[in-house]
């Protein structure tokens, strides 16, 4: 399984936003659907093995988490527009603290940053960072992974904070820095390549659907 | 200098479409526009060093060239409506045999995969497809490349035996079928990374902007 953590600082929290400016409107809600899409699409229909988190942090309502499930996804397209409506469509429910599902594969709750490392017990925690370690050194060693990233203004101090307590390692993919969803990209191409190697299937590329 | 050709065999060639609908009325347009966005685009500002080249090959007037110049490129914003507005923009100007300039870095003209291919003699032509050579065992020695890329139904026969003739070689950048914008930032990586490595400014990161 590979899990995807993206936190957006500005993102929307209450679905009041129009589809035509996800940049505007919507808090840079573009940012995080193109690392929707980069996430789960394969040429040929989804990476099954894949979890997205978005952690939104804007107003009016800050602090809820959406989890794309690959395994049980429908109605995503790779466009930034399908996966903004659907990110709407899941604001626009009453979030509890408890996961509520939305539509197919798409779920939401309240919750931060802390809440949400939490669940992650017992995985290997990879913090993006320009300054990290090169993927590409350790990508063989990789098993079960959670990927923190930041959006255009990064990860804020505290939350760097937050994820070295929780153990994350600093990792690199590439000497400049670069979109959030271009760094998706680059992780799975790394594990893409490390599973070939060891004779695996890539991708879980046969993945079944389950719904 | 990076060159990146993109091939929408459905692609809209009037500009008679919605930025509300890439996907339908534009015929896969958001594929084009993924493109434009992960070959420009790093974190803070443009490749300067980059052009992509889209060959529009939809109805109703099948046949147009658009060249975003990375140097001189102006109005870009990540987002896919970004891109897929300044390429309505060139396809509402008359085009002929000669480039137009539509916006600041955005040219338009008539052309087809020849007319475009024999406008890189001298240069690297590498063609993307799922089995050809890895690109990271030559990414060393690549030096001033044209990438070519198919759009969601790949690359056609035809276009395949002008690509050969034209002397391309077939790289490939992982083991699984990916999106083109996938591949591009794929490409863009092993570049980066074999340009460090040399001790180069990896992407011209330093690039001036010119007007
Ligand atoms: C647009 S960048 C953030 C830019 C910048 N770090 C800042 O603080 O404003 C978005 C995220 O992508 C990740 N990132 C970008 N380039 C990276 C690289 N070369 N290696 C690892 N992560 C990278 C980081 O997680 C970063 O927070
Ligand atoms: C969505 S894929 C095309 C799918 C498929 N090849 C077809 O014929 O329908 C779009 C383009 O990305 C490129 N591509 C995709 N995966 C690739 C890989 N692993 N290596 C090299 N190029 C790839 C090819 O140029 C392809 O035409």
């Amino acid at each position: 399984m590979r899990d995807i953590v993206v936190i957006g600082h500005k993102a929307n929290t209450s679905g009041d936003f129009t589809l035509n400016d996800l940049p505007g409107s919507a808090g840079r809600m573009d940012i995080l659907c193109r690392c929707v899409s980069s996430a789960l699409f394969l040429s040929f229909g989804m990476r099954r093995d894949v979890n997205v988190h978005l952690l939104l942090l804007g107003e009016p309502d800050p602090g809820k988490i959406l989890r794309f499930e690959g395994l049980h996804l429908r109605y995503l397209n790779p466009d930034e527009r399908s996966s903004g409506s659907l990110i709407q469509k899941a604001l626009q429910k009453s979030a509890t603290e408890q996961d509520i599902r939305s539509t197919p594969g798409v779920w939401i709750r309240r919750g931060n940053l802390d809440s949400l490392l939490s669940g992650f017990e017992g995985r290997t925690l990879l913090y993006l960072r320009e300054d990290g370690e090169d993927i590409r050194a350790i990508a063989n060693e990789i098993r079960d992974p959670v990927f923190i990233l930041g959006d255009h203004v990064g990860v804020t101090e505290e939350e760097e904070a937050q994820l070295l307590k929780a153990g994350a390692k600093i990792i690199s993919v590439g000497p400049l820095s670069l979109h959030s969803n271009h760094c998706i990209t680059l992780i799975h191409n790394e594990l893409d390549r490390a599973e070939a190697e060891r004779g695996e299937l890539p991708g879980e590329a046969d993945s079944r659907i389950e719904d």
